[in-house]
């Protein structure tokens, strides 16, 4: 299984171009559009939401990766083994996470370049081909990495990341390491736990471990953001 | 063929996680994302686009339905058999529509449950399953069940349900039920029947049979919402 | 394979009608939603868009074409075939530089028409059946047919076709065309040329040759639709 996690948005033709190719290169693999909203540019945000995101997919899942403002410049392009799933991506900390929540990692930087890569596309032109190749059980050339282990980011990151569909509001938190008696401050509210909406009256507002693991807040029956005012980038309080 | 109709929105993990399920347990099976665009929490809304958009799929689809605001809580998980189609979603009246416009139906409580059943994500964890099992062929743990009756929704619902990218406004009337004399009040405008678009000046508002059966008002060449001021929620009323 | 450009918008029921149909009448074809946002109705946005964004698609492919304000009136359905690749759509222009981009090309008109026709969706109940017939070896009926030759369309378009998801703004001008040492004016900017986002400094303005081979003005980590106030239809001039 092939699985696209990346900031392009639904509209326009890249999701679509990284379709064509992978329907070309590995015909019989399943493609999943797991996730195409990480805030634009927002290589944090995308890196705490991955892992998250990324549980129960089976052995063997291959992860294109692509939040990557700096494509086209010399960042790397990079293959992760993260337990049994690979992840493909640009070598701009977007996969870090996925490394450290891993019990056992593997880096390599993908040298193998096709014919004709264009400046700005490396999901369509590089990315793709290899989780084509990496699906099919072949090894596209590589080369030793390491990422930068300046970057002193937090294991859980108290701040909302994404905000859904819905208005629930996502931080970078993972649930099963708050304690449920704690309470979550965001902007000027402090909200205590509830299991789900239909515990909680509607209308009211609370934290919950949500289906992908991390923290999140919500309002049953109505809009987390809206209630709250708050929206990415908004910082987390935990007060036990 | 499984087919989802949902409030999810294409944006967020929601839709991509159900497919991951689907392509693991029913991996020769077509899936369909038919409708992601249920007004949010919009339980009638959703009931009355149903059967219309379901019409035409081929015998033995399995349709899984989401709109489920009180998912977690006590409401149950229903299968509904109605003429060759199958239908997976929660029993708080979605499914109802479809039922009442098949010849014969079969209602039946879903007691099967998985392991590791999140609070919140029923669409993931318990219908995207079961459908899969259905579409195989394979009987998952049902118990009797029946809708409440005391519901009193009409046959037709004349109000503005959904509208769409073009800005046409969809109703809840089924419009082969309705002479082609009447006129349709919506707002402060009264409108006539046209077959289709190039039936009317450019800049016209008219309403029409759309190609789901429904009664729907539209613009040639513009928009109704915006011509109009109508949006969801906006009462009709058919005048013969 | 069989490849989807429209303007139909990813919301509402009818894209996943198209796909329903292909499923059930050419199971074994893949199916790529290229792309879905051609604005409403603007048959020469997506005139100039489509050959860029079917570059290098395989040979036979066959591409669903829709973007028909004249759905339901006299307008003809037609099929293209321009080098190895097969269009099928309305006969409104939509298909004519996809035509002109080719080195041999021939248009027929579809004569074959379906059971049950729709007054207004021609994309599910016309378009797609043929796209499967095309794809699985078979001839619909079809009848000679040429396009008016009277639009007088430019080879290149100098204006604003598109606006990405990243606020990048597409141009129906081919960058391959234009010498590196041109400077585009686009409102009261005048730009010059950068291979890739990382060549200039942050939030600066450049023009590029995007990854489908057009024209595209640009921000590096940062939106030209804002940046340039610029947008759909605005004009360029090319400075050289």
């Amino acid at each position: 299984m092939i699985v696209l996690f990346t900031d392009f948005g639904l509209t326009g033709p890249y999701v679509g171009q990284i379709h064509a190719v992978l329907a070309q290169q590995a015909p019989a693999v399943p493609v999943i559009d797991l996730f195409h909203d990480v805030p634009n540019h927002d290589i944090r945000a995308g890196a705490y939401l991955l892992p998250a995101y990324a549980r129960g997919f089976p052995p063997g899942t291959v992860f294109v990766c692509v939040v990557d403002p700096g494509v086209g410049s010399s960042r790397p392009a990079v293959l992760l083994r993260a337990d049994d799933h690979f992840y493909i991506g640009p070598g701009n900390g977007l996969l870090n996470m996925a490394a450290r929540r891993a019990r056992s990692c593997d880096w390599r930087e993908i040298l193998w370049r096709p014919a004709g890569l264009s400046a700005c596309f490396h999901g369509r032109d590089l990315f793709a081909p290899v989780a084509a190749m990496i699906a099919l059980g072949l090894e596209p050339e590589t080369g030793p990495w390491q990422p930068d282990d300046e970057r002193a980011w937090p294991d859980n990151l108290a701040e909302i990341l994404y905000v859904d569909h819905f208005g629930n509001l996502i931080s970078g938190i993972r649930a099963a390491e708050v304690p449920r008696v704690a309470r979550i401050r965001v902007k000027d509210d402090t909200l205590a736990y509830a299991r789900t909406f239909a515990d909680v009256a509607p209308g009211k507002a609370f934290w919950t471990e949500n289906s992908s693991g991390l923290l999140e807040i919500a309002v049953n029956q109505g809009r987390a953001d809206r209630l709250l005012g708050a929206g990415v980038g908004a910082p987390l309080a935990v007060l036990v």
